[in-house]
């Protein structure tokens, strides 16, 4: 397996756009994006936990009831959520697809991602509909990525190439995401494409396992988006024999599957809102997994840590402290903590008593823009890794005046 | 039952001190306190939930196994947690009062708050006790309100006069915190006492049931520190006929006891790191209590709604956002949403969708320094009220660089 440029156009057989409709104001920023493949394939795809959810969820959902999808149509600027007629807005947009590309409207994912609860209109939709699809394309990825960038900084792109059955395989994807980050179960918007033939029944559970070790394990500010999405389609343009059970290639494609989205989280933590690093916390020596996981993400989401974070500070007692409140089965007796980055480690807790250091490594070590927190809990061989980032004065400015 | 002034010695038999013993370089900062009373009273703790935890509150838990105390230490610039001989340092404290006052160290509560992880050296503590104990006076609560004080801008003090059987009683107390602050059960510092003569088994009763209402439903951060610590003690001075069961004075007791706890909740949620603003969520209309609370409790943590709140921005979606993934069980389509304020009152949200409101009014309301954000779940006679503040620039720039 191999990373690639293409972003969600690396799968044979997928195009993609993205162009300015006018549901945001600023002319420069591309709102409107549109992945369209050859051919229909098995879909699947995961949802904020969030009970108050966007409508375009609820029309996705029944779109992805048969397991198979063509086509994806996502705005930004505007959520589509607590919006009294925001079902019949979504299934416009479908139609919409339908209308101008012959695909039908219930083979299309659709998504919306921005304010919540202002009036969304289809009218801008309707209108640039025409040039979006005229300008579907091969290289269309990164005008789909950006299309769907709401406060993000940087587009977010990946690919890997893969071998089935002597096949070459491909998978990649797009996301957005950088505030009200804090999935549950699903993740903010990413959009996955592959040409890997595999069941739709495999393919939702291969989404589903991944979730949890990937876009679950990402927190930007605690905040659970009431939209996040993110769905994956298969077109088996790549001609290997279909999957169809939990084989070898199954293990070899949930591992491609993992390197995208592991891909994406780390660089959606880095451009969350504000930062200016990213924060990896790595807890090994977990009783169980699902202890290792728990510690890792209190850690990745304390306010105090993350500030700590943005100003360098060595000030290991708030991991401490992130650990303890976690509500996970932890001996705080036997912690260790170093703080790691590709200038240096240091070693700042030992058995959850402090240990000498020199603040001057320590400052070098945390001035650098991607840091891992190491905790060792010595307490079992299990491990997991939770992806955040940095809490800032930007973080604050940013969500102090989004509306306006 | 009405407040007066007097702090934690406005009941009979109280005095306090703070002075500067040095643990604290700056010496402008008073960082010991002590409270003492003339005779042995009935008295409860409740602590931090964190499994990390300060060493004091060791020493106060066994000290307090006995149900009784007579004097409380107290410094600030260093929480004596995860230090090695942690326990060892909380008891010397508590011998030096014993030398210094003759009150047994068995009677003493010990607190410790400030930097976690950092040796704590009692030679300080030794040298400033003679003029500690000097200074012990019926006007001392400020002082030891002062000397408890970490990044808090304004000390806290509240006191209640109220009536048993006939006899004037009194309630007062002290609190500190400003960030690290999402109580579990238990809560920051704060040192309550009264001079009704109640037993020790119905204080403490009254002590847990009220936690549950008052500095649990407070949070700043989403830290919940290792040193929470809330104690009380009950010296019987008022010489009102001893509460021993739940009878019409315990009701007037605990009554009294919301009405200082309330306040200091209030007092701290305002005096948030960094904070600008007062955020109190009222969330009424529940199923069950359970579920108003954590309602409540959601919409002050969101971290999104506290930095709109900071920028005086009408963005009820992310009340919805945060009510929504609160993990309690609502109807989303039932809920309302008013922002209110001594400027007035703006109706923002109905039946889950957006209402018109004028942004300009949104805003006059929303500058006020203290906002209440009223849920309304319409679905139960339940409520609940938490008390938070906004997210700040400087936040964020106290701790980025808290340690140094």
């Amino acid at each position: 397996m191999k990373f690639i440029e293409g972003g969600v156009c690396a799968a044979k057989g997928f195009k993609a756009s993205g162009v300015h409709c006018g549901i945001r104001k600023n002319r420069t920023k591309k709102d409107l994006a549109l992945i369209v493949s050859e051919v229909r394939g098995a879909a699947a795809g995961v949802y904020t936990q969030n009970l108050v959810q966007g409508a375009p969820i609820v029309v996705t959902k029944a779109h992805l009831e048969d397991g198979m999808a063509r086509a994806i149509i996502c705005n930004s600027g505007n959520a589509n959520t607590c919006n009294a007629d925001g079902v019949d807005i979504a299934n416009e947009m479908c139609r919409l697809v339908e209308v101008a590309t012959g695909i039908p409207a219930n083979d299309v994912i659709v998504a919306s991602t921005g304010v919540i609860g202002q009036p969304l209109s289809t009218e801008p939709v309707e209108k640039a509909m025409p040039q979006l699809v005229a300008e579907l394309s091969d290289n269309g990825s990164i005008e789909a990525a950006c299309a769907i960038m709401t406060t993000d900084t940087v587009s977010k792109e990946v690919a890997v190439e893969f071998e089935l059955g002597g096949k070459i395989c491909h998978l990649g994807g797009i996301s957005k995401g950088s505030g009200m980050i804090h999935p549950n179960m699903a993740t903010m918007l990413a959009f996955l494409t592959t040409d890997a033939a595999i069941s739709s029944e495999m393919l939702t559970k291969a989404l589903k396992a991944d979730v949890k070790n990937s876009f679950n394990m990402l927190s930007v500010d605690g905040d659970t988006s009431t939209n996040d999405t993110l769905t994956i389609i298969a077109n088996g343009l790549a001609g290997n024999a279909p999957i169809t059970c939990e084989n070898d290639d199954y293990a070899v494609f949930t591992e491609a599957l993992a390197a995208v989205t592991h891909t994406l989280c780390r660089i959606m933590a880095k451009d969350g809102e504000g930062a200016t690093k990213l924060i990896v916390c790595h807890a090994a020596g977990g009783k169980t997994e699902a202890i290792a996981k728990t510690v890792a993400k209190s850690v990745i989401c304390s306010s105090l840590t993350k500030a700590a974070m943005f100003g360098a500070d060595a000030n290991w007692g708030r991991v401490l402290c992130a650990i303890g409140y976690a509500g996970a089965d932890v001996d705080v007796t036997k912690i260790d903590v170093d703080f790691v980055s590709k200038a240096g480690t240091v070693a700042v807790c030992r058995n959850g008593a402090g240990v000498p250091f020199s603040e001057e490594i320590a400052k070098t070590v945390l001035l650098e823009d991607e840091i891992t927190i190491e905790v060792g809990l010595n307490d079992g061989a299990f491990e997991a890794t939770a992806w955040g980032c940095d809490l800032t004065y930007d973080y604050v400015k940013i969500n102090g005046d989004y509306r306006t």
